[in-house]
Formats: structure tokens, sequence, C-alpha cells
């Protein structure tokens, strides 16, 4: 095994709100002090991680200690080699947001949701992110009357087409990127899965502006398969960024640290971000969006951020492992997994040509798979019994 | 309230094997004999339904009787003036089709599938079905390695793209339609959402001549709104066709009749199919993919099939009674619903007079928006008591 | 349709912390300002429930006003003639609560637990409530090591027998009553379903003493069905409290207003609380554990409490329409259901005379159950269309 | 890591449905043919199993071939060591049992489903099974009204005391086990939970006799803990006997071969099979019911009997090795573990003490607890990194 020490190639980051959330849920209040950003930035740093990522309110969350805050904060980034890969607004916190942002049913909130965005959007390329994320949490709603969703599409579609604009317009070197999410807080969100997303990008003015952020607990919420998603997003050269954590299938948004959870979901995960098979790799930061549980001390937040950097480098290596064993190699070619990159249709085949052939389904059906075998190897590679 | 009996213009269909279903699940065998096409014909009529649709094994299940079968259900449909509106093709139920009929590993396999699929399109044009669909049932994987997404994705474009082709070249007047659905029979399956399905089409060689049919119990399976996911297709113009049926959440595929399972969905999806609000509305026909119980014998049978007809009717008067409401009217005004149609950004303004405006979030986020009165005025007209 | 207007009869109440929930969620801060107790008592007296019940920290929050607030509290109920049913202790907001208050690993957390749970005992008798409920939503861990499940429950079992101990050498007229939840805000939660609560009590010293207060949401949050689980309850003699409210399957706990959510399972618990079939009736207060949903300022939330009890009393006039109808007489036999009622061997009989009987299993496995037929009847009762 | 060929110690058991399941699911026909008890029986001996289990329906399908299959069953079993630690009755396949078979409505079926199983029992005993199973998989409904559910748990307990009774009077050394499930393939099973079936049995004449036969699958489709859920089935000192598999959490039964599906929980699985903390350990057989992947011919099924086994001593090597490194030690202490086994109130203290004593609920809530260090531990034992 490679050593398993966190580099800045391995290019994590991390959301100032993650090691900084202070632990308020439905049911029960702070269990944590504020964490000063600088000092994220340096203790962030210290584990490894390559860069950092903020939501306005994360970082400057109100006018007058702005300047300042900023000042001490480029200052840490500064010594410290730390960079801002990505940042994003908080369209979800304040009441104002109560009923989303760029779907909220009042234009005045709306108008105010871009405002803010777009204020945060200069920031974000001042601090030289390229990667601008927009996770409508509250666009959504409770209840089948109270939103028009073919108008909200279109706010969502106005809104988008216009940041596209700015960016453009300001020269900014900045992609944006949805992240879709099924529910809670809404009991219902707007472009619920990445699907969803990725069909709403093809509408958009500018969609090669526009990828996708998907989140690997937000995805197994409603029961998908997050490595299938993301192995759909990067066909489309949609998945721009990621966010990693753990989740226990439908339920509550458990954003635990990256590995808890679907242990084996995370495995075929990261084999898709490396691009296993024919499909493209994930050449972007490695990003964890988790909530250290309120059960932890300062001392816990620390140890949850170096064990999300520290379960992906251990997975790394075992997909490189598995990837690289001939009994995998093997036992793929046995499941003929490589044949499905063969055109069904011969070169220059016709239609009739495959259609007047002779079949013989009986036989085709009796053909054992040997998927089970192929999947084990996968386990004890895993497991590390192999 | 209007007559609740349902007419030819009601436009409601059945699959053949819905009434025909006989019973086989994973822990039992059939509990009702075979049922006769031409029967299920004639007795949908009597209940009023205006198309049958089918699958190639409900009409045609072998070579031999096929002629005779054909002419058999050609004469009923003559005799009782029903229509075939939809076909589709089994490609799941041999053991051919274990893997998957068009992203199957095997090559061989994916060939008969296509050649299985273009044989039954001539049948359908033949008997005037001018939408196939097509539920890629065992188009998925139970695990990561057995099976490349990118190159599934790959494959599941190209035969798209020659059944299009096909189906241009000969003039039919026919569209696909796909069926997503997240799992089971396989452990995830490809496409597993509307949106999933959305986006995949968009990158087709003839996008226009492809959309959706997706079904009530598909979507939530995954805790998906449904009526949120069919106005998503509708604002994409890719509502072709509907399957209606009753299912109560993230577990098996209950296929209940219309109306089980989730009702206060039911009636914002009827709400949705109508054209709700700045929506489009569904012009197809009203199709009902359901599978009567097991503890029913062929009377529960028409019983359920009658009763998903009935639903429909009954939720089609309580949504124009709920929309033609005054008290709604006025509710939907106080929530500001049709705000939300209204752009964000006025005709000619400027993005910068949008950011230099003064915000109030404050006061904005002090208004209460009146969801709940809207929502139990929906509740009520559901209950009939308004 | 009877009259819809509450009355002190229909024996409704609320906990001060459903209306006066301020919205604060894990993505967002309060939405709306303290609801004064005094203030929640005046308007659901008005609107006609009987009763509140309260968390100690809802009502005596801080020693200092103690006094003054029971003083101000016990006039508002003198003067409305509203009664408190039942009180609860908050083991689950503040910090010390993180791991649970009876099974936080931390011994000294669970006396403090403990002197707080006997504290507000003291209150709840002084001021008339016979139901202590007890939720240990933090009572649970994330990961598997970090609690040992036997030493757990013997722990809770500890606590339980204690404050039977204690209400019983008080004299007070009192009972328990374990509030199951499968999880959230724990990752898993302890007793997580009311099986597991109805057999942890078998165990107690005064197993007599203490039932259960099972919430519609958290069984439909592990896909259970709520109205066959109260039942359940009821066989077992243990449905001493209820809290109604709504919840769209697994996910988040959404706490929605009684009827929203799974309109059909609410049609179904009102039917089983009524003491349908050969079932007992449930004869204690009608109480609702919801939460105004953010989108609603204070108008909007005593609308949400107008409507949970309209939405109780509707159903209620549903549920004895449909017992009544001669038609589903007919279907209630027809199915057999009173069958069930009759012992399977006869009086008398011998296991041996059963055996050696001839069984026809084909004949018997063809009869048709006609059980869609019922619930059809179920269903047009509950839209109003019979 | 010790030697992981499975010996008759680790005593390994196979329901013969298991490896002979053929593929049908509600979808698609058999994929596999029939495969033949005795050949079953000599496979699992050769992968190392010590004992098989069986429906009655798996062994002896009809009287005409009974005694002959007998003779070769046993036969086989004296020829290989194999024994028969189980046996329970298929009451759920049949068209008889579409409504259940102890609580179907129909009096006629309830009389042939004890018969049936009492016939099996007798097998059973002759075969040598200490433990009989019953899964009540058809006891339920689709919809309130056709089940009564307090009629249907007194006929449930009837025939659970019948047959304790034939058990006691005809001397067998048998004991029951009860299988829970919550849905699937009715819409609501009976007893839908660990928790359910546990207060279930503590209404029986013989309690003593009657225990369980929790799923890991079935469990988990309601999104709960398995490994908290068996810690409480041992803490009634109820867990008779175990089924062993994988899931993916609220979906359909998926019966994977145990470790696929939810890793992390397979791990805590064996942890408190073992009896970790101060739970009791499991004594019982180590039995697997799970269904191999239609995708696979016989070499894949005895490939995934194979790997099941496997999987399980990996993973048993695994928790012996966490329980046993000192750094474990370290962390259990830090986390408090064992400190939830010493009782809340001391031994002979008051209650009084305990309410009189002054406690600082600030200065208890700021303690770190250190949980996520030690569930990283856990992990690194799983992943083999440690």
């Amino acid at each position: 095994m490679t050593d398993l020490t966190p580099t800045r190639d391995d290019r994590f980051s991390f959301g100032l709100w993650t090691v900084g959330w202070q632990g308020v849920d439905v049911f029960g209040g702070a269990v944590r002090p504020l964490l000063d950003p600088v000092e994220a930035v340096h203790r962030l740093a210290e584990l490894g991680a390559a860069a950092v990522t903020f939501h306005d309110d994360d970082l400057v969350p109100d006018d007058a200690s702005r300047d300042a805050t900023l000042r001490r904060f480029t200052a840490a980034l500064e010594e410290t080699g730390m960079g801002v890969e990505m940042a994003t607004t908080n369209l979800f916190g304040a009441p104002v947001f109560k009923d989303g942002g760029f779907t909220a049913n009042d234009r005045a909130v709306r108008r105010y949701a871009i405002a803010k965005v777009l204020r945060n959007i200069d920031l974000a390329a001042e601090l030289g992110a390229r990667t601008y994320v927009l996770w409508g949490g509250r666009e959504g709603a409770e209840s089948g009357g109270s939103k028009d969703v073919a108008a909200a599409l279109d706010r969502y579609k106005e809104a988008l087409d216009l940041l596209c604009a700015y960016v453009r317009d300001q020269g900014y070197d900045i992609r944006f990127a949805l992240e879709p999410k099924p529910n809670e807080p809404r009991g219902d969100i707007l472009l619920p899965s990445i699907g969803h997303a990725l069909a709403f990008i093809d509408e958009l003015d500018e969609p090669g502006r526009v990828g996708l952020n998907p989140e690997v607990g937000h995805e197994e919420m409603a029961g998908l398969n997050f490595a299938q998603g993301i192995a759909q997003a990067l066909w489309h050269d949609k998945l721009f960024h990621i966010d990693l954590n753990g989740q226990h299938g439908p339920r509550f948004d458990q954003d635990l640290r990256f590995g808890a959870g679907n242990l084996r979901g995370a495995f075929w995960t990261v084999d898709t971000m490396l691009g296993s098979g024919t499909g493209k790799a994930y050449d972007g930061y490695v990003h964890f969006d988790y909530k250290p549980p309120r059960t932890e001390d300062i001392d816990g937040v620390w140890e949850t951020a170096r064990a999300c950097m520290r379960n992906y480098l251990i997975l790394r290596d075992k997909v490189r492992a598995f990837r690289a064993d001939p009994a995998v190699a093997e036992a793929l070619e046995a499941a003929k997994v490589a044949e499905l990159a063969v055109p069904t249709l011969a070169d220059g085949e016709s239609l009739d040509a495959l259609r007047n052939e002779a079949h013989d389904p009986v036989a085709l059906g009796e053909r054992g798979l040997q998927f089970e075998r192929l999947d084990q190897l996968a386990m004890e590679h895993l497991l590390g019994v192999r």
C-alpha cells in the first residue's frame, strides 16, 4: 500500500461550512463554538488539503467585518499555499429564502437572490475560484399548489442565463455547477437528481458553462446509485465538481464523513472518478461536503477531516489494485464487460442484416455471466484480503 | 359532480399485461388463468376504455399462433371500436435478457434485442400505435464492476438512434417513449428517473422523436414527486405518454390501481396533466400500468380496471373544481403563485440595475406565504367537503 | 356531514412546541418570533382545542422566570378552560444530551437527565397531566462501536424503572408513554419502532405503567403502516397516547399537519383509533405533533392548527359513514373480514381433527377475495363521492 | 489473517431454496434448471457448510415422490455428514395462500395452513432440525379494510399456541423462530420488524418456545439497523436463528450474498453476533438466506455460496482484530463506551440523592465524545489497513 498521507497533488478541498458546522439541527442547538475561517485554513493545510471552498455567509457574514476578514483570510491562504477552488452562495439560511431564491414566488426575493449571487461571484473570482456551485436547497415546495413548476423552471433558467452572461461579460474564468437534492429542507426540491439537473442544463442559453456538483448523500437519499449517476454525468461531460460524504439510504441528510455509510458504493464512486472502463475520468478537486457529528468537539472535527482524505486515498489504492489485478482482468473478460464497448451494429452493416440474422435466444440465455465472481474480487480488494 | 362513466373521449387505455397479469411474483406462482387478449379487448371496451397497448409477448408469444391471434385480435378491435395506441417489447422476461437487451454485455444479445424490437415496431405500426415505449427493466447491474456505464449509455444511444432511423425510413408515424425506473428487477437500472432519461434523450441523433413514458410508482420508488417530475417533462416537451398507478414510496414496485397509494400525489398528478398554472397540458392517452393484486379473481380484475378510470374521472372533476374555486384564486393570489411567471429581470432592464437596487431581506423574510391555506383548500376539494 | 367545528369533547390537544416552532432547521434559522405559551393557550382554545402539552424547556426554559411564567400559564388555563393532558422532557436540545439522556455513555449525563425528568414530572402532576411522554431522540448512535446496545437497553430499563417507582411513590396519577423513532437526529435511534418499544416495555419492572405514544411520521419514515402499528399497540393494550401528523415516507421527519402526506393512511389511522373491526378503540386525547412549515407566518400557524383538527373531524365522519354503509357491510362479508375473528380450531376440537381433515387447496386458491372492491368503497368515502 | 476455509465448526448452513432459486421474479421466468436437493447437499458439503435447511415444498413438493426423495436426501446427509438444522413451511407460494396462512380471512385456508405446518414439523423433527422458522410473508394486506388486524393477531397467536402445544405434546426438541419482514410480497406484512415480533411473542402461551429468525435485508428494507436489531433480540434472549444476506436499503427484497449491500452493517452484525460489549453472543447456526442473481449459471451459484461463507469468515477475523486492538481499547475508553454498563444510580443510592446533586450540564455538554476516531478505527480494520 502506498503512502496514505494527503498531499497538495491529491487536490483535496473542504467547505468552510463543513469543519465549521456548529451542530444546529431541527432538534438542538450549537455544540461547538464558531470556527474562524483562518483557523480552518491553517488546520486543513496541515492535514494535507489543497483548497477550501465557501458560501458568502461562511466567510463574510456581514459587511462591517468584510474587509478585515478578507485580509486575514487571504493572508492565511498565502501563508499556507491553500487555494479557493470553489465558492457558492447561501440562498437558504435566512428567512428571506424560506421559499427559495431563484424560484421564490416573490419577485423581490428573486431579485435579491440574484444580486447576492452576483456579489459573491465577484469575490469568488477575486479569490481564484473557477467553479461556482448552486445548491437550490429551498427551491421547491411542500405542496402541489404553491409552486407552478413550469414557471419555476423558467425562472431557474432565467437566473442561470443571467449568471452565465454576467460571468462571460466580466471575463471570469468560472463555470457553474448545479447541486441536485431530492428533498430536505423542502418537501420536494426542484432538479431533484443528477438526471433532472442534466436535462435542465440542456435548455440553458449557454449549456457549456454549466455542469454538476453531485453529492453522494443526495443521490443516495433517493436510493440512487451514486457511481452510476456520476458515470452518466461524465458521459455528458458535466461532472464539473463533486461532493463526497456518506449516507445510509433514504432518510435525513446525514452528511457523514466519506467512507461512512455506503462503503461499497464509495469504492465504485472512486473507481468511476478514476475513469474505470471506457468512462472519462473526473479531473477536478476532490471536495468533501460533510458534517462532523454533534458528538465531536473540535479535535473530533479534525479527526473527521483527516479521515475523509485518508479513506479516499485508501479507496484509490484499492481501486487501482483491483483494476491492475490479472484475476480481475480475467473475470472482466469472462463477464464480457469490454464487449459492451463494441458497437452492436458492425461498421457499415445494415439494420436489415441484423434483423435477418438467425438468433438463438435460448442458447444465449443459458450462458452464465459470472458477475458475482467479479464482484467478489472487488469485495476482497476492498476488504484488503487479496 | 359530473358523470363518472368513462367514454372514448376520455382516452383511457390499458396494457394487455395489466388485466392479464397472472400473479407470478418472486414468492409465488400464477393465481389466475391466462386471459385471452380478445376477451380483454371486449371487457375493457365495455368498461369504457378507448384503447389497449401490448408487449409483443403479451399478444403474439409465439410464431405458430401469431397470424391466427392477430386475426382474432384485429376483429375484436374492429368490433369494439377500440384502438391500439401504444406498443412495447418484452426485453426482460426471457433468460436471454437477464443482463438486459440494448445494454447487455453480450453483443449477440443486443443484436437479438434490436431485432425483436424492429419486428414488433412493424406490428405496432400495422395496428396503428403511434407511441412505442421502451422500458429497460433489465438494463442495469447488481454490482459496479459488471457494467461499464459509459459504454452502456453508448450502446443505449446506438440502439435508440437505430430505432429512430428505422421508423423514419419506414415512414411510420411513431414516436418512442422511454420509461425510467430506479431499480427492480435489477439492483440499479440505467436511466433511473425522469431526469436521467430526459438528459439522455438530448444526446440522441433525433431527440425530437424520443420522449418519456413516466410511471407514477417508478418515480415514487425513489421518493420523488411524480407531479413535479412530469411537470419538468412537460416543460421539456417530452411527456409523450404516461403510466398511471399507485405506490407506497420506496419499496418493491407495487403497481396498485390508480388512486391507491399516494392519493394526494394523484390529485396533483391529474392537476399537472391538465396543465395547471403556466404548464403545458398532457394531450395523450390516459394509460394505466398496474397489477390487479393476487387476492383478486377475474371479477376483481375488472373491478380494478373500472376503479382506475373512475378514480381518474373523480380526480379530474376535483381538480377542475379546485382551479375554478374563487377562494382558491384568492389563496393563489395571496401565495403569489402567479408572480413566479413574471420574469425576475424586467424587460430591457440591466443586471446592474437589479444589483444596485436596495433590498430589504429582513422585511421580505417576515412575510408569510400562506401556502398552507392554499394546500388545505386543495385537501378539502379532494375530500369533497367544499 | 356533521358540523366540523371542534369542541372540547373532541379532546384535541397540541404541543406548545408545535405552534411555537420557530423554524430552525439544519439549513436555516428562525423565521418566526418566540410564541408566548399564554398566547398559544388562548388561540388554541379559541380554535376548539381542549388541552395543551409541553416539554419543560417549552414552558419554563429557565429558573429565573419559572414562577412568573407558571402563574401566567395557569391563569390562562383557568381562563380558557384548557387542560394540560401530557408533558414531556427535553432531553435532546442542549449540548449535554448530544449522546442522549438515559443512554448517554457518560454517567453524569444520565444522572442529570433523570433529575431533569423528575423535576418536570412534578410540574406535570401539578398541572394535571396524566400522561408523561418519553421521546429518546438522541438515544442512539451514528456508528456501531460507540454504543453498547445491551448496556444501553439496561440503562433505558433502569431509567424507566426508576421513573415508575418515583411516580408510584409520589402517588401521581401518571402513566409513561414511549415514543419510538427510527432515526434523526441520531443515525439510528434505540427502540426504533412501535414494535421495539412494545417489546422493551415487557422487560420493565412495572410494564403496566408504561405504554406508547406513536407518531404517524416516525413509523412512516421506516415505511411502516401506521394504522397497522397502532392496531398492534391497541392489541397489547398499550396505545396510551398518540401523535398525529403527516409524512411522505422514508425521508427527513417532515411533521406536516395531519392529513398532509399519506392521506389514505390517515383514513385508516382514524378508523383504527375508532376501533374498527374487533379492535379496541383509542380513548385518549387526539394529540397533534407537527411543525407549521417555515413558509408560514403566525397566521399560517393558526391555519395549520385549525386544519389538523378539521381534517381529523372530516376523516372521522368519513370513517363512520364507511363503516355504516350497507354496501361496505356487504363487501366486508364478501371479503370474509369478520371470519378472521372466528377461531381456527373449533371450541373443543383437537389438532388431530384439523390435521386429518381433507383439504382442497386448489379450490380454496381459486376463490377471489374481493378486497379491491372493498378498498374502492373506502376510497370513494374518502373522496366524498358516495 | 487466519485460514478462510470454512469448516463444520463454523456451522454454516444454507436453505435449499437459496442455491436452488431458479430466478423467477415478477418480470421474468426461470433462468436455471431445477436443482436436485441431493446435489445441493453434496456441493454445499464440499464448500464447507455444516447443514442445510428447507421448506416442505423445496424438498418434498409432492406426495408421489416424497418417500423416494427422502431416502435419497437422508442418504446424502449421511454420506456428507451434513445436518438439517432448521426447517420451515411454504405458506406463501400456492394460490391458496394469497391472503396468507395463519391469518387468512378464510378459515378453511387457516386450517389447511396449520395442517401443512404440522406435517412438516414431523419431518423436521425426524430429520433432526431443532429450529422451526415461520416467515409469514403473505400474512398482511394491501388495504386497510380487508384485514382486521386485532383479529389477525389473535389468529396468529392461536396458531403459534397450537404449534407450541403440538411440539410439546410430541416431545420434539424444537423451538420456533418468527421471521419479520415489513412488506413484499404483501403491501404491509404483520409483525413487520424484529420489535413487533418480539412484542407479539410476549403474548403467547409459551413465550419461551418462540424466538426470532431476523434477516438482514428485511430490517434494512425498513431502513433499520440490523446489528442494533439483533442486539435487542439478544437482550431479550430471543435470537434463536439468523438469516444473513445483503440489501441496499428501502427497495425490493434483494437477497444479495452476505457482504454485498451494506458492508459496514455486515461488520457490526458479525460483531454483535460475537457478543461485542456486554451483549450476549449468538450461538446458533450461521444461516444464509439469499438469492444468487439471475445473471449466474450454476457455477455462479456455487461461487455465491462460497462467497457468503468467506465473507463471514473475513469479517469475523476483522471483528476479532478490532476488538483486540489496543488502540481500539483506548478509543473505547475515551468514548466511555464501557461506562454505559455502570448503573446510573449507585447501589443503594436514593433517587433523591441523584436529584439533589449539583449538575453542570454546560460543562458536560462541552466534552467531545470521540466517537468518530473509534469508528475510523473500525473502518480501517474493515478495509484491512491496520
